[in-house]
């Protein structure tokens, strides 16, 4: 039986040198969506809806909607919560609908939106979402959301683990993805430490938010994977 | 005295993230392009003119340029020479001129012409011009060819190779350029197997120019700089 095929997408520039329909898109952005989207719907959020403009976001209160926002690092003003995961721990929040945008991760979301699959993932639910992954018949693209379009290590260093996790059953496809799989073996007994090296860290580290970055640096403390249905992600 | 700065550009798509009008670039197409033309101006060629298009080489005939041409790894038909050093190498090219258009780094020197300085290099001559760029007062981007706008390998890894060897008297700025000096000193005691991986190799290799992967893979084999000036790449 021929293997399946993983590839790995740098940016959000880069796209359109994937095809991506008929496949499994994972979309990570580990600082901090994907690690607090898996955080919410692993704590009981209902159903987490990503919306890419704040005011987008701000219209679902008149639908009962908790509504949480992230630009540059910051919650933004008028908005129930930010983009930390310790946010979306909160009992309140039990059974509840969240809308949440951020300056990357929920962008990607709707970049893919026409996949055959859609799921978003990170460090904290690496496990669960490589069983998961083993277990659909599709070719998968980790879209590593960046920051900005840049290239961001934490986000590489994500979709190169779950290379390294998935390595029996997938060919490892392209150049990128030969290279983080490479990089993330030279990390991965020293995640923490390498991270700190992320731009994105010394910029979130900035804001005093350190127990934030290492929440997300964990492995497989989550058990919990995050599927995109009818636009809204839900646990599986 | 604050340090220079060196950032990389994975791949031409990614270019417009970057300011480097006030930058000298960097580009590096290591299979072949940038390895040929060290090759061409250390053996004795005049200059090389780097075009995008065959038929602007093919008009060059006219003022007595010899014509190069590469697509897809194969060299075109109805030119003097394909991509390969060792064409480069002859002795009827000492003291003549070479009109040269490749699938990717050609069109990338083309992208960055308003850079302060643009010079090529690859392995080949990654001594020269390292100490070719600590003699300049200029901030450095590294813009790697990749294929055809997808990240590649080596040259990737070269631009890690030249940050590991200016990283006393540079500031590597970005997640890109940390994670490419990572990766090139996991590779370096092991260049030759390490770049067996790329897509770009195997590709050339299929076509049994093994020879030319080897030579692409010396390191500092070329004592040259290479300068493009007035549209033209030449022997600083």
């Amino acid at each position: 039986m021929n293997k399946r095929r993983l590839e790995i997408c740098l940016s959000p520039l880069l796209l359109p040198l994937f095809d991506f329909k008929e496949k499994l898109v994972l979309v990570t952005d580990v600082l901090r969506a994907s690690s607090t989207i898996a955080t919410g719907l692993a704590s009981g959020i209902k159903h987490i809806l990503p919306v890419d403009a704040p005011e987008k976001a701000l219209a679902k209160k008149a639908e009962n909607y908790f509504t949480a926002a992230e630009r540059n690092g910051e919650k933004l003003p008028g908005f129930d919560f930010g983009n930390s995961p310790y946010d979306f721990m909160k009992t309140e929040l039990n059974g509840e609908k969240v809308v949440l945008t951020t300056t990357n991760g929920t962008k990607c979301l709707e970049l893919v939106k026409e996949a055959k699959q859609v799921i978003s993932a990170a460090f904290v639910n690496l496990n669960s979402t490589c069983n998961y992954i083993q277990a659909q018949n599709l070719d998968v693209l980790i879209l590593c959301a960046g920051w900005k379009n840049h290239f961001s290590l934490e986000d590489s260093l994500f979709a190169g683990a779950v290379a390294n996790q998935l390595i029996n059953d997938f060919e490892i496809q392209g150049d990128d993805a030969f290279a983080m799989f490479e990089l993330y073996q030279k990390a991965e007994n020293n995640l923490y430490e390498f991270l700190k090296n992320s731009a994105h860290f010394k910029r979130l580290r900035a804001f005093g938010i350190e127990k934030d970055l290492k929440f997300c640096s964990q492995l497989n403390v989550l058990n919990v994977v995050c599927k995109l249905e009818n636009g809204v992600l839900v646990k599986k």
